[in-house]
């Protein structure tokens, strides 16, 4: 398998980029290029992207292109897709595109539709709230299985049951579960227990909590039956926590990529069965896209080379992402995982060091809040930080006067990023404020602005079940299209399991017990907070 | 003002990182010096800090020390805290210290004790619910009339009525306030409009939708005066708006440093009179460390300049800030907007641009919700991000056995992070999976972890009033600490000018009217993108 920087598209993208890729002006490349909107604008299903904004040209992208196709980014698609075990360090397949194709379409069809059929029947049964008496759910989950989920609801909060609250429970920290189990009624209240192995330590440490007010509330052992389920493949630990009713999932379905499956049952129950095969039908519609389009009209194998451009040879540390929609509120959180959890990586398939940078740091909030927050430094400090917007055409509420509000912004501040403030067109203003003690010619280099800023922006018709799913996919593939020029393996998580092994260790010494206050074998700075902790 | 790097430190700290200071090995620093933890551990009022797990020395620090003599930062301390106009910009003093002096301390103890005892008898009032009818809070504010109540409130979720519900609009986005409103019944709604000039945009359309809602609900013009208080300045406009109830401050009171102000009222509302009191106090304890404590011993100079140190000589980009209580969910959106918004400059106070890097990326999640996610990035990515931990001893909850969980996570990441394992460590272990295709040796090297990566721990006794307080107000000063070693103005604004005036200029071209889809003067993509929104 060829290594990224081993390749003649990258020595060549060097080449480019130290000649005139480095020093690319988007406000003369606009000038020079009347089709530049036109080159570099994509339609994917439900996803029109512009990638005008960037920091790259024609020859930039060629460049790109060829790098994909050294690096076999095709092939390696095509494994996925067919279900080969390319999660070689765990010997799995990777088939969540599996999990929202339609009946009968590729590997796994008849296990997944069973498994989707039932659940979908369970989540309108609960839905029926005049027959069920749920009122309040609850998701107790963490990572892969609470982050999609915590997400997806309130995107789709205009396609969701009136009737219904929503909870995310995942902190092992008490101060999570405590606030929320004020709020309820056990009688009305129905707790998922989403877990693949139902070992995880935090959601079983809060479905236990849970379990205990449930009981604790006058509720017997009997009912946990009725008010529990459980997102899990271990029957016989769901079995012996009381629950009866459980929707498994498969081996190649990984957290981060499993709010399509049972793991999407707080989903489910929120929009009902058809929105959910909608956001399914969604995903499927850009699984294909990036399955068959080819890689010069492929949105989400442009985005994952332009994430290589940036990081590799602009050497661009982290991405912000700007949805202009106050409903994608947790789509940054919901990408950190996606992102970082695949790609923050430092050896490649064959466990040989990587000498490039890997994932960026992916962060940021809805605009216009982040406007009145972090803008400042993305417009006037010192480091480049490339911006993705999102934003919609049509809102799903009935304010088109805050609409055009909202749009306005986005588009403004794409443009600002990119056109900037020269000193002497701020010092040909007005200043509105006076300043006595700085002369105009100061006041002015204050209000500059350097501008050629890059950005993206990602339009949605509307933001709905469908146009959700065919997002949340393209991410997916653009994950998998930058791990891919980086030879690593976006599948696994290696670099979860020391913290989870020290702390077994340090628990014991945390609690009363034989080892309570015990420093052996620990560093001077964790035997010294140790001792705090428990003096 | 002598230049940060123009002065004698900057010099020999570039001598001491290229010497040896960006090669320490934190395992072997703490196996040469059997004080370390002590030597780097910190007490301030309310926090605690080990700051041993970073990568400097004593030499480090002391070399940090100078430069901020160097940089004159007691002065330009004292000079804010005297009230000087250190805003020169905007020609303003900087005094949200003076909102939490006590009676009678400091410059306009009057005026803004005048203000404190009304709004918090006013808070009294509303929070005696039987009285007042009040079950919902609706706080509309953007910005800092926003984050920092936002992250308070649940924050001091243990410590709150437990009658009344708050809840936050910010964006304009129509798809913030819309679900809001449709859980709210009018006569028992309390609308909070802040906006210091009662003209921010998002806040004024967010307020006129409450309003006709309101009106829609059955209610009368005169009602309005009961169910809406502004935080604002401008009583005409509040008045022409039905509201009767303000609450000022002052134009030496910056929107990010605003929650001691009227912009607090939700946190008053929540936690009422005794426990605002008490987090101003411990904010005001905090700023007499800050004022009076050796900066050999001073906590928020500490944190600055080894922002200043990682910063500019490790080049680090961004921070990880981890609080282990799920309570400080908001606070990175808070820290984004204080010190993104602060020293996201790339001018000096003289208008002169910056040659080094200023106010890095501050991201994050709470623990233990961050370790299931892009924790992976933090152990096993390319980059090494420095991360900053806060926990509590004593928790607000009763759940023991999830708090030791909590804090035995939060130990064993920092340990991790700095401790890494080596590939011979991995291949001595059994391999929880099987992998059929790759041999043992590149399987360890997928479960080796660099190391060597620094944290820093905050710990406090619990959160509370008082230490939320002594805490918020350590970042305050921790962010004028590196601005002014930067040399920064970290008070003023003027990157958030550019775009709000293009949004004024494509707003027309957005709504129907004689403007409508007119693309005159657009670079040619926003004319594309404004040509698929109003086609």
């Amino acid at each position: 398998m060829i290594r990224c920087d081993q390749t003649v598209a990258w020595t060549a993208l060097q080449g480019h980029f130290e000649g005139h890729g480095r020093e690319l002006d988007l406000r003369e490349a606009f000038a020079r290029d009347p089709a530049r909107f036109e080159a570099f604008a994509l339609q994917a299903p439900e996803v029109f992207a512009d990638l005008s904004k960037n920091l790259w040209d024609l020859a930039t992208r060629k460049l790109l292109l060829e790098l994909a196709r050294e690096c076999a980014l095709e092939d390696r698609r095509d494994a996925m897709f067919a279900g080969a075990p390319i999660n070689t360090t765990e010997g799995r397949a990777v088939l969540h595109t599996a999990l929202r194709a339609p009946r009968g379409f590729g590997p796994f069809s008849h296990e997944v539709h069973g498994v989707l059929d039932a659940l979908l029947n369970y989540a309108e049964g609960i839905r029926d709230t005049t027959a069920s008496g749920i009122r309040d759910v609850v998701n107790i989950g963490i990572g892969g299985s609470d982050l999609g989920p915590q997400m997806v609801v309130p995107a789709l909060d205009a396609f969701a049951h009136p009737g219904l609250r929503f909870h995310f429970v995942s902190n092992v920290d008490g101060h999570d579960i405590t606030p929320v189990l004020r709020k309820l009624k056990p009688a009305e209240t129905l707790f998922i227990i989403a877990s693949k192995t139902f070992t995880t330590q935090e959601t079983m440490a809060n479905a236990a909590v849970a379990r205990e007010w449930f009981l604790a509330q006058g509720m017997a052992e009997a009912d946990i039956a009725r008010h529990f389920v459980g997102a899990t493949t271990n029957l016989n630990a769901a079995t012996a926590f009381g629950i009866h009713t459980t929707f498994g999932f498969w081996d190649w379905v990984g957290g981060r990529y499993s709010l399509w499956s049972a793991i999407g049952l707080p989903i489910a129950l929120a929009v009902g069965s058809d929105h959910f095969r909608a956001l399914l039908a969604g995903a499927h519609a850009m699984d294909r896209h990036f399955a068959t389009a080819p890689l010069e009209a492929n949105l989400p194998v442009q985005l994952g080379l332009l994430d290589v451009w940036y990081r590799n040879f602009h050497r661009f540390t982290s991405r912000s992402v700007a949805p202009y929609h106050q409903g994608l509120k947790r789509l940054p959180a919901y990408l950190q995982q996606l992102e970082m959890e695949s790609n923050g990586k430092c050896v490649d398939f064959d466990g040989q060091p990587l000498t490039f940078g890997t994932s960026p740091v992916v962060w940021g909030e809805p605009g216009t809040n982040g406007q009145h927050a972090y803008f400042q430094m993305l417009h006037q400090g010192t480091d480049v930080i490339p911006v993705e917007f999102i934003a919609v055409k049509h809102p799903t509420h009935a304010h088109a006067d805050l609409h055009a509000k909202a749009l306005a912004n986005c588009l403004a501040q794409a443009q600002a990023l990119m056109r900037g403030k020269t000193t002497e067109a701020a010092a040909a203003e007005k200043a509105p404020t006076a300043s006595p003690t700085l002369d105009a010619r100061t006041v002015a280099r204050h209000r500059s602005f350097p501008g050629n800023r890059p950005s993206s922006m990602l339009l949605l018709d509307q933001l709905n079940p469908r146009s959700l799913g065919a997002l949340i996919a393209m991410y997916e593939h653009r994950v998998f299209t930058s791990g891919a020029v980086w030879g690593i393996n976006s599948f696994d998580q290696w670099g979860v399991e020391l913290g989870k092994a020290l702390a077994s260790d340090l628990l014991p010494r945390l609690v009363p017990g034989d080892q309570h206050g015990a420093t052996t074998g620990l560093d001077a700075s964790t035997a010294g907070l140790l001792r705090r902790l428990t003096a």
